[in-house]
């Protein structure tokens, strides 16, 4: 359970209105025809980006909240009653809409690969439908974000990544929740409090520019906020970085026992030659224990090389890269209704296949390794594990649905371990993490496609 | 006054936590260090993107209402207490924390250039340093989306352009947000319902594929969605597009004079082959009234290339690349402290320069297109229009500052219009828009840079 649900920094409670209107139109349409029957709808990425081997799902406790709590208030029964366009019969209907469906989901920071179902709904028909907005952009949001930083955590080797991305990412829901995957992708801090607040994320942070130009000079910023913080981090670079150091091996001298300063860090210019000369006068002065961080323009490739090249840094924050996924921001994520009225559904034309009716993965192992996945119809039996389980029954969450940040923290780790290497590693690799899919469900799609084709042959 | 300003779909009212711990790190050690004079900080972009050649001002009214209403709950004050960082004494100052500076900002929905000032705070040091963050969050996300849905419009060409992208952009304050941004920069309507109760943005919708498929066939699909809103949009590329174009041309010969559908809906294939097709197929059924809405992979560069090579259509729905403006989704944005005291303030060390002091930017005209910028000291005066206006004194908005969309919307309309043709064009300008610095502000930036030199080589 988050530690401070109450203050949640969104609207977890009035989030019936998070749709695209064509949702609502198509709720009365069903409403109307008396279209109600039990659909599955699936949630999917098309394609797994060049710039990625693997996606790393991530976003399933906030979906499953906001279904539990959705509900139109009267205000927003008011607004919609204004936009002329829905009966006073259907708005009644929604005044006691509520979400009483199944979902099926792979756990939170579970690799997954293109086509592979992240998620299921089932439920009745408008039910799944009104949803589709609102599941498609949290889970989208933090499965493109743990993604990249688990790439960052992988370049990192080891040393901390620490969040500072909240300024430039898209938004305050993004910076909140991108705390938290990027927590679930291994990331150790971050510097958004109201993320550490939200969902106990240790938080971390050193200090800015502005706080040494404040001061007459760096020398006396430095010994005031060490005097208030003695193990901070001292900010280096704001008028010229190797004198900045001097500056706090002068003050390492003046306070003797009393220094406890834990690192200095860099943000600007040539991080690695700097952190070289940085490093060569921290030891020169006796100051072996203290830590080089680095920050500023960095991403996990920036990373990677800098530690391929000797470069002497202890913990990395990053930014605006992993913030945003700058290089991939965003994914061909879909929700597509699958089956309706124990009928397998799909669409033909736009080269854009879906797999029909309830699915499950099956992933297996060979040694340390995942050795390949086969997508198959729900009611299968195949060999390896199955990564959809159910997670929310007739509208409530289910208790054996891990939420615990630390516990799903530990799930990615051993995860993301379990990858085949060259598809954990940054670079492309020479082919895609295999994945096949069963017998039975290629023939339930061409059985599926035959019957289609065949009514609009009528 | 936004219509629903109660349903926020965010924390206006609790903020205070949006920020980095830093932040509150520094206060601190101001709180200690009794360091609350005065201080201006600067928001600008360094660079305008190689991808854009300008950027639409945009964010404004969300940062002076967060400002306003800024303040440390009492949860938020136990949740710092429980971090064993800071003293009982400062807790208690920052229970009675409220933003009582100055903002003076350029209108939303104005472009601007690298280096220009979009914002400056002048408040005691502490309040103007806490509201970086959150500061730099808002204005850079919805600068990013209105500067995209510019370029959207202007390709264009005075067809309308509608807001797909809830479903991919980066949570739901960025979508929500996202929308007020797109609707300032010219987008006709927003599928995002949350957004059109905020804001009072147009919504609109037409139906989805999963529609469709719910029914036996596509034709009692258009019929049964037709029937309940006559003048609906059809998408026809569920099965076949061609197909889907014949099956609505049947419905309107069997509905005859009842039939009156706006619009077909094309969302994925060769997009201006099948508009071609679709429209010589519809005027020969005499339905030359019904129009061509084309969506699916839309950005201002397909968008001009369909109708560069005359494709028929009328409207556009645009979604993830202007959601998340996928190909510039960050600039490189910041907030720094330019003045202390009295004095003026910068870095050396980064190749990042900062202009000291407050500021205005002096536009100047040349018939019916601007000529030019200047970026001057605050309290010179020189030819063109001053942009930086005063927003927010002690604390309040002031009442002459623009909030109606409408007018806000008119004027992005007025001032893209005034921009130098090549440079509001969606290609890169030849050469970036001339933007100079003062005399006066070279000066002090030299006599600033002289001082901080000086007393660090003493």
């Amino acid at each position: 359970m988050a530690p401070d649900e109450q203050a949640a920094p969104d609207v977890e409670d009035r989030l019936a209105l998070f749709t695209d209107l064509y949702e609502l139109s198509m709720l009365q349409a069903y409403f109307e025809e008396g279209l109600h029957d039990s659909a599955v709808f699936t949630l999917f990425v098309r394609r797994v980006p060049e710039r990625r081997n693997y996606l790393l799902a991530c976003g399933l406790d906030t979906v499953l909240e906001q279904l539990e709590g959705l509900r139109f208030s009267r205000a927003d029964l008011d607004y919609l009653a204004g936009l002329d366009r829905f009966s006073d019969c259907f708005l009644q209907w929604l005044e006691s809409f509520r979400f009483t469906g199944e979902v099926r989901a792979v756990q939170e920071g579970t690799p997954v690969f293109a086509n592979e179902p992240i998620l299921e709904v089932r439920a009745p028909l408008p039910e799944a439908q009104l949803v589709e907005t609102l599941i498609m952009n949290q889970i989208h949001l933090q499965t493109v974000q743990a993604t990249k930083a688990a790439r960052l955590v992988t370049a990192a080797q080891g040393r901390d990544v620490v969040d500072f991305g909240a300024r430039r990412m898209h938004g305050l829901d993004a910076a909140v929740k991108g705390a938290r995957a990027f927590h679930v992708a291994g990331v150790a801090s971050t510097s958004n409090v109201l993320a550490g607040k939200r969902y106990g994320i240790p938080v971390s942070g050193t200090m800015a520019h502005s706080y040494i130009q404040a001061h007459d000079d760096e020398a006396a910023a430095f010994a005031a906020f060490a005097g208030l913080y003695p193990e901070t981090v001292l900010l280096v670079d704001t008028y010229d970085t190797l004198a900045g150091v001097r500056q706090v091996i002068d003050l390492a001298r003046r306070l003797g026992d009393r220094f406890r300063v834990r690192a200095i860090r860099l943000d600007s210019g040539d991080l690695g030659q700097l952190a070289r000369d940085a490093r060569a006068m921290l030891d020169a002065a006796g100051l072996e224990r203290v830590g080089i961080f680095a920050s500023g323009g960095l991403d996990e490739h920036v990373v990677a090389g800098l530690l391929a090249a000797g470069a002497p840094i202890d913990a990395f924050g990053v930014g605006t890269s992993m913030g945003i996924s700058t290089d991939v921001p965003d994914l061909d994520i879909a929700y597509k209704l699958a089956e309706y009225a124990g009928e397998g559904r799909l669409k033909l034309s736009s080269g854009k296949p879906i797999l029909p009716g309830g699915k499950q993965i099956f992933r297996r192992r060979d040694g340390a390794h995942f050795s390949g996945d086969t997508i198959a119809r729900e009611d299968e039996s195949l060999p390896g594990e199955p990564l959809l389980q159910p997670v929310m029954r007739e509208g409530r969450r289910l208790s054996g649905h891990v939420r615990d940040l630390a516990a799903l923290r530990e799930h990615a780790r051993q995860q993301l371990q379990s990858l085949p290497p060259e598809i954990r590693g940054i670079e492309p690799a020479a082919g895609p993490y295999p994945v096949a899919v069963s017998d039975a469900l290629q023939s339930h799609q061409a059985a599926v496609t035959r019957a289609i084709r065949a009514r609009h042959a009528e």
